[in-house]
């Protein structure tokens, strides 16, 4: 078993923890919203220092990065040195593309920036997502059914099969989890939707984001999303910007998650 | 009328062209693979030099950088400085995140980078359009039928309301057209499904591609791209590289394309 999926297994079972860390860093966030990009680095490896042992993962989320242009990617670049290679890392890029632009993105993310898995889009279909799961050692999270409000205009079309669209790419998803090394991003949000893909994708794994800023609900996402199969729970907000953004508070924070969630195992 | 989408009317009837070229420089398509970065930009300013009179748009791919990390971006902030103001660009980064995500994405391609519009990905709904559309001189194209043969198997999925995926998304993105500044991609490969946007979306700009590589249809393309609006017709690798590589072979295989879609208005 040297599949991506069994990694996220082991390392749950090792760490005792489902805790995502998120890596959006923000100026907007500091009450100095004049920080340097050199201000952002050393905050994003103080998020890191203060949460190393306890994070099954951490997710940089490629846009907070990208809005400095080549400056922002260089910084990425010495986020993913600074992380190394024990603990998994998702690049939250959420690509989708046609398939030879995939193999370009895969080659960025996981060539160049040496991510261990991604988010992804599923609009495209398969030929988008082909490209990040021929490896087993990388995985794939697939966009299910998203946290944010709008999500439902698109996600939640009823088919003509009855079927919703989400639980559509929950199907699609199981059958490309050949390799094991794909998953589901879930929102906090939506615990029913939780419970529900979890009916249809039994043992993907379930990235869990919304919990915090976005009002997700932690009790039901993992309970829901830990039957038949495992989740991360990511927070981002909760943790980088705790308390007097200090590395004792961001810890204490990401203590605080992880004791609730082990409550709730 | 300075919103985008009069932009592009005015420059289709001004240059009598609808040429917009795609910018996905790779090394793998010369016979040289072991090209540096130098190199490829080399060939990018070749390929905007051929054609700056003549093309509409200039739409480089964010893969084929970002395959390269900062180094990459940095080659295109450099290509961004090469186009200039003139030619509308187009940055095809086919992003789509949920609102405080996806504005981080709209300042990095519109702040940073300086496009005049983007590719967005439908799947999230609005929240993730919206911070791409609120100015009306930058603009928004939105996946709808993409040129790829899987996408069928998510954009095809006939809804309860016997429409399919991709009409309800044209649908959803002419009410999206308040500021004249959405548009829509709809790939060259599936001539009928232009047609059939084109009677949902009247006045929005398609954005066509899969001409050439991806065996696409010229012809129906711009016979009924152009019906009720306008459309672009992307062409990459049938530009970039064209016959020998050189600033004249480029420019011969532009003009030939030009020459062809004039004989087709």
């Amino acid at each position: 078993m040297n599949s991506f999926n069994s990694r996220i297994l082991k390392e749950i079972k090792a760490k005792q923890s489902h805790l995502c860390v998120g890596l959006d860093i923000n100026p907007d966030n500091f009450d100095n919203p004049n920080l340097s990009i050199d201000d952002l680095k050393a905050h994003t490896n103080k998020v890191i220092d203060a949460t190393r042992d306890i994070a099954i993962a951490y997710k940089p989320n490629l846009a907070f990065f990208e809005r400095w242009g080549s400056k922002g990617f260089q910084w990425l670049e010495e986020t993913m040195q600074y992380i190394g290679p024990e603990v998994i890392t998702i690049g939250d890029a959420k690509r989708g593309d046609i398939g030879n632009t995939a193999k370009q993105y895969a080659t960025s993310l996981f060539d160049h920036f040496g991510f261990d898995s991604v988010t992804l889009s599923p609009y495209l279909g398969f030929d988008s997502i082909e490209p990040f799961i021929n490896d087993p050692n990388k995985g794939a999270f697939i966009l299910c059914r998203t946290s944010n409000l709008s999500a439902s205009a698109i996600q939640d079309l009823t088919l003509e099969s009855k079927e919703v669209l989400y639980e559509q790419i929950a199907k699609l998803a199981v059958k490309w989890n050949d390799n094991e090394n794909v998953g589901l991003v879930v929102g906090a949000t939506v615990p029913e939707e939780i419970l529900r893909v979890r009916e249809i994708a039994h043992n993907l794994p379930l990235l869990i984001p919304g919990i915090g800023a976005q009002g997700g609900d932690l009790s039901k996402s993992m309970k829901y999303g830990n039957q038949n199969g495992v989740a991360l729970i990511n927070i981002s907000r909760g943790i980088s910007y705790a308390g007097d953004l200090s590395e004792t508070s961001i810890r204490k924070s990401a203590q605080e998650y992880l004791e609730k969630m082990r409550d709730l195992t």
